[in-house]
């Protein structure tokens, strides 16, 4: 996409953009596609359903049949759940890489389960990396699988999974990633990169609206894992089976959701799939961050793990700025951003995915002008603790 | 509700009516409700759901500020898990009362649980009933719990809840219930009919799209009920804990379920509530049944036990009757009904409930007539095995 672009249309109602990492903006047509009831059993929606799968496993790359897709009822935790809960056996041992909150959320996952697993605590600020990986692998043989997050939305920070799955492969273990707020836009192509299954829902970057989740897993796998899950309900192999076998959802499907994200996928493909949802992020994340270094605020990560989907900033020093506050004013322009998710310094989010573009992202940043010139913010810059604490912790 | 009331507009888009348990035929408005897109984290959405949890403790008939409504994420399926995984302690045992799909259901998620239970299994023709519950409470000491169908969907079959709750506390235990396709409907008054807790989904007899359930409980269980829970999703007193604190869903919610639903929870007291909602229901079976037994079917269940809710019909013996068949040129003519769940003989069924009424349950009377005489069936009479099956279960 370039600068020269068409601007997509402005969210109907005058209704405020999302600037969260999901829900979000999605297209008018997408929530248009809600305006229908469905027979949950009837051969129209089954057919909705096998579409569904089959798409997702395109986007995945399998082009050989060796993936499957498997939709779950919930919000995206459950889908990692179910995904921990299925494929990590009752003897297996998981390894988790954690650098925030869903890494943690994982680990806090499987110690529900009464599974085994051990954890790579990185902090807020940086991504677990392949080497550490092979080490934590070479000393403990009995970790059978490695749970990655592919962004990591509480920091926004793109963890570098290919160099984890080589570490992972090369040690013959096995690889599970949650690419929750990254499947669609940034690339988790089996071909090229290596793992079981993955995890992502509705309400990312494919732009549905929030509702299920679903996983995309090699069919060898889930095959070989009957028997293993601890709930029933979030029981993907049998989940699996029974759309196998009916062509329907085990339970009842949120059938009105499901339709919306038919749409969603279809407004995806046709504006050029993977690479381009990538680019228009790409796009809005640098109009966004250029825009706001300009007004002196600072991004919690280095440009480099920096990703299109979600950007924190510190709060400035400044002690006129009142976050609430500035979420009030910024709701009040038609933008609704999100608080950090940090444990030490204070931090907001601003999210770069769902139907918007640089035109949209520009005026965020006029706005975020605005709102300090009314709350008398001389200055965006963080506070100096922040930024030693950043440096300190990066060493 | 009588004869001569206006009619309910017919479903948009010259959609077909779906006469089944659920995803059922909504309001058009309730399913304009989901045109917008919500911040989960904004006021406004944290207005939504307190919004939608007091009127849920309302329609329970708490006035006394006993009882607490917890939202959950999934069908209504990962609500029974949830009550279940969450109120049964790993300690305690559970007695199922099973007399059809659901009750099943509900011991298979005991098992999953890895719990103790034992069930009374009766069939898919008779309800369970107070003496036998008695029993067998006094014969087990080690039961704690106590888990019954309201209305059990697979026959459609309305169980003496009211009768249970007796007998359950009259020996000391704690009843939970499974009010799925029943609440909203019938009668659930928490001054009337003692129990711990009660889980239904939104869209059943409240008339909202599918995407979550909800469980209304007794608060001093629920506050004892902390760290129960098997899983981390599916974990109620998390996730009422984190709502209470912040007044959010603890992970994404499906927000334009959300908003339906207070759509679909306003048409219901606009209405008139439980009741009006129950009377429209009742005539439209009565309307429905006597209708369908004009045509030679022939019921399931005595008309004691019929509920208001779905209807569950024999297939008629005549050779040239085919269901795929009837289904098609039923769905042909506007009307979606739902295949049978019985274990031993041949079924259908036809719900009673969603956005319909008296009007439209003639329609499908007089579509049940063409599509009879389409198929060359000449009578609807059931095969003498049903009725001999059913005899002998009933006796
Ligand atoms: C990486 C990651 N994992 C898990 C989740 C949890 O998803 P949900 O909130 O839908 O349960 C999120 C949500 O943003 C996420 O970004
Ligand atoms: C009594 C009862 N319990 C449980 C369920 C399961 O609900 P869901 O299909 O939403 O998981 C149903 C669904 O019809 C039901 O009628």
């Amino acid at each position: 996409m370039t600068a020269s672009a068409k601007p997509l249309p402005a969210p109907h109602l005058g209704e405020p953009y999302l600037l969260t990492p999901g829900p979000l903006t999605t297209a008018f047509s997408t929530k248009e596609a809600m305006l229908k009831d469905w027979g949950s059993w009837d051969a129209d929606f089954r057919a909705m359903t096998r579409s569904l799968c089959d798409q997702l496993v395109a986007l995945a790359g399998d082009s050989r049949g060796e993936f499957v897709c498997v939709p779950m009822q919930g919000s995206g935790s459950f889908s990692v759940e179910a995904m921990l809960g299925t494929f990590v056996p009752r003897e297996g041992k998981a390894l988790v890489l954690a650098n925030g909150a869903y890494g943690l959320r994982a680990a806090e996952t499987m110690r529900y389960l009464g599974r085994a697993y051990t954890l790579i605590d990185k902090g807020d600020y940086m991504p677990p990396r392949g080497d550490e990986v092979a080490a934590e692998l070479d000393a403990d043989p009995a970790i059978t699988h490695v749970v990655a997050i592919h962004c990591e939305t509480s920091s926004g920070i793109l963890n570098p999974v290919a160099e984890i799955s080589e570490a992972v492969y090369s040690r013959g273990r096995k690889l599970l990633i949650d690419s929750m707020s990254a499947f669609g836009a940034i690339d988790l192509d089996v071909n090229r990169i290596r793992y079981e299954a993955m995890v992502s829902s509705a309400n990312k970057c494919i732009e549905g609206v929030p509702g299920f989740g679903f996983v995309v897993a090699r069919r060898s796998e889930l095959e070989a894992a009957k028997g293993n899950s601890h709930s029933l309900a979030l029981d993907l192999h049998a989940q699996w089976a029974y759309m196998e076998k009916t062509g329907q959802w085990r339970y009842t499907p949120p059938t009105h959701v499901v339709a919306a994200f038919l749409e969603a996928l279809r407004l995806h493909a046709e504006e050029g799939g993977v690479p381009a949802r990538g680019a228009r992020y790409t796009r809005n994340r640098d109009v966004m961050v250029d825009g706001m270094r300009g007004l002196g605020f600072e991004t919690l990560l280095k440009d480099r793990w920096l990703s299109p989907i979600i950007v924190t900033f510190f709060c400035p020093a400044d002690p006129n700025f009142v976050f609430s506050r500035f979420y009030e004013l910024m709701k009040a322009k038609g933008f609704i951003i999100y608080p950090g998710k940090l444990t030490v310094v204070d931090s907001f989010r601003v999210g770069c995915i769902g139907r918007m573009d640089e035109h949209v992202m520009r005026k965020v940043v006029q706005a975020a002008k605005e709102a300090l010139a009314e709350m008398g913010v001389a200055s965006a810059a963080p506070p100096e603790a922040a930024i030693a604490e950043r440096a300190r912790l990066a060493a």
